[in-house]
């Protein structure tokens, strides 16, 4: 009766973040997830006949530096955030049902918008030095409980069979109820935390486009994202360069941010080579400065396996206008510079 | 060496449910375990020769909607609450011997009472809106940690060959040292949380009857629960009707509750439909009111397969003599009703 | 693509500790870890060719009388400790790159040290009434983070072909940043919770002797612990009777410990008779007394399976110059003895 995949990656890497300038600080630190999140989960699907299948899968975020693991959320707002360290399936947890027509999906599941900022970053978005950090982490100013996930939707995708066109919506429910009012006001927010979000692209040979946009609702100011990304994997005769871009637009209440990313990733023999450049700059409502930031990242992947790799990481962030951001552990100063290495080893199972 | 297996249940649906009168409220949800709790689990059995078999089950419940999960409780007391959301075996973990003595098994288990409110309940006693709500939670009025399951336990299950015959015995404990006494007092507590439990019933053909009681011990006001249920299966030639009912009473310190069910299920086609009504009135000792809440519902269970299953129920609580019984997510006014749909996909792995 | 096993303990037994004096209190209840600590496990290893291999191991402690868990420590500090009772990969968390050379592991693991004392006591550190609970836990007075396991850390092992030497060493990392100081002062705590440990064997025939040491850096006072262990085992003529013995020493700021431990275990039929004896002296410098405790335990296995078996201990402590040490569960009085009896199953899957 059992049909259960036990999936999962784990990966540790030794890492090294400093800043500069007077009160900046610099971290040697084990982290997880330099090359790819390290997680543990439980997928299977199951054949219903007729084109129909159905399918469920359960995965959890690992920090297997101490064998710790990523609270959830419940509802989509900073209410809902569960105790820091425990284990949950936090990375998704979602039932489907398959056919012809698509798929349908419930449960927590990645926001559309976030897929581009995860595929057209040769470092995808992991928890390593070198991820572009633009969406919502390090470079981006406006954090969310929905910036990468939802919980409570209902998503849909498009079949397969469109000849190269590719897409998917989700609606996300906040849950709270009908009299609900923001905590300490009258104010309502029954819509709080309810996300929409579509994706739509068209992947054909080594060309991948794909425009992305979602909104969540707060009462203390919509979060809202848009993101165009695309790619082009040269042939053969080009050794593959693969070539990956995007650019985005946020918006949180009165302040707005807007970022692009270039890169590229190279193979180079079983390992491959990879780089990117990325700008962000955030725009407060009336501020005369524009705290902008800048990250280059280049990166090796050395693969001893289809499964395991041993990789090597150099990042370098710069801030102007005030901005004083730095690469995870460091503090640096504003309109100063952050660097660090990550020397790490990812393994999936 | 290893035996596992991996097993579970994945299920959500989209709830709505509503109250009525001024200051009540509705809702809209994407919930778990509609048609059966989610959950996930890890169990296995050795064959130890003689007729004698060892055996472990630990079993996760799920909250899907967001990948979170639920605490356990340590002490059979409300002090030992676990953090909410957070993932355990709460559902059971134990560990069994098991032979042609019957079967002993430690630590944390049903409680016996809970079985005849689950087994004759044809919604049985999931998350859904359908279920009968009697024991603990919505209609019942006494919630207790060893409402549905016991931490701490030493159970008895008789054999499986005495002619229709079957029964369980459980002794929990509260396990406070011999000097506690309650927070706050001088009054010793020694024995708070310690549960006695029976179950004793008879299955031949298509009937079914089992009468079961259960106490736990508090300072504040021993526990007690018995309930009688029973169940008839009419033979293919009235399409496999089944009949169920049950009545119990319960009682905690000065309130005592009463309450009984009917129900029934009938195959049709690939699905079931299932319906129940149910009444519950609490007898706060004194009151000159006894709020009773009675609580119908119907539902259809359409089966992709063994495992997968779509399903749409319909619940409706009234409320008389001040009782404001409401339906998961919604809020309704004294003597007012609460009512809602559901509608979901459930599948076990 | 998927390669794990799944693997764990499930151990449950009905314990009852006393103490004596005016004052002192007793408790009975069902206990997880009584012959060996219950567990859930995923772990796998990867032939990379070469005589190279990657492997994984995720394991996590479980309180399976209420299905709860362990948390684990983030910094080897007290500041990372996690929530009680969640579950966690507490018990070890690690990546690792094996090969002619050894083994290199990064994550959670055992501090050297711990090897010692689990490895040279009869009763092993489970959580039995039996263990020595020398080290960190009853009778040490020393407790620390990594008193068992460090977070952060970067292992290596020994290759197993050294002609029966074998030896490992670990660095762990606090991971606070180069500005981090002692909350509410201003002395630097940046190295606190790091930690060295190394230890050093040998191994041949029935005989078995290392020598371990390890110091946790803290600005209130470093923790040092250096063990030395020894067991033989005498042939079938003296029916394979093991003896172990164990000397320690431990220190933390101005206290400092002595322990030593001896033990035996003797194969009789399908099971195994076990006892041990330690004592344990804490000295607070400039103290006048020298609370001291010893420990005699002794036990029966009863092997229905290579994985199954029924077991039964009995302990008890005394204490001195003002020690007041007590089987878990039970409070003593100064000067005056814990005992206690165990009796219960344990399960490998």
């Amino acid at each position: 009766q059992s049909s259960v995949t036990l999936f999962g990656v784990v990966d540790a890497a030794v890492t090294h973040t400093r800043g500069s300038g007077d009160g900046s600080a610099r971290k040697t630190q084990l982290t997880s997830s330099g090359n790819m999140f390290s997680r543990i989960g439980f997928r299977g699907t199951e054949d219903l006949g007729g084109g129909l299948s159905a399918g469920f899968w359960l995965e959890a975020g690992l920090q297997n530096d101490s064998g710790s693991g990523f609270p959830s959320n419940t509802n989509n707002q900073a209410s809902g955030n569960g105790t820091p360290g425990v284990l949950s399936f936090n990375r998704r947890s979602t039932l489907s049902l398959a056919g012809p027509f698509g798929e349908v999906r419930l449960g927590r599941d990645y926001v559309p918008a976030f897929w581009n900022t995860a595929i057209f970053d040769p470092f995808g978005t992991g928890g390593g030095i070198g991820a572009n950090q633009i969406y919502f982490s390090g470079l981006g100013g406006l954090p969310a409980p929905t910036g990468t996930r939802a919980s409570n939707s209902i998503g849909y995708f498009l079949p397969g069979n469109l000849g190269g066109f590719y897409g998917q919506a989700m609606y996300a429910m906040g849950e709270n109820d009908s009299t609900s009012v923001l905590p300490g006001s009258l104010r309502p927010n029954r819509r709080d935390g309810s996300h929409v979000g579509f994706r739509f692209g068209y992947l054909q040979g080594g060309f991948n486009i794909a425009l992305a946009t979602g909104k969540t609702r707060y009462a203390s100011g919509d979060l809202r994202v848009t993101n165009l990304g695309a790619s082009y994997t040269f042939g053969p005769s080009l050794m593959s360069l693969k070539l990956t871009g995007e650019l985005y637009t946020e918006s949180k209440g009165s302040t707005d941010g807007k970022g692009a990313l270039i890169g590229f990733q190279l193979p180079v023999g079983p390992g491959e080579i990879k780089g990117s450049y990325a700008r962000h700059r955030l725009e407060p409502a009336g501020a005369a400065l524009k705290p902008t930031t800048s990250k280059f990242a280049i990166g090796y992947v050395h693969n001893l396996s289809k499964r395991t790799a041993l990789y090597a990481t150099f990042a370098r962030i710069g801030n102007r206008n005030g901005a004083a951001q730095a690469l995870a552990g460091a503090i640096t100063m504003p309109n100063r510079a952050s660097s660090g290495t990550e020397f790490g080893m990812r393994h999936i199972f």
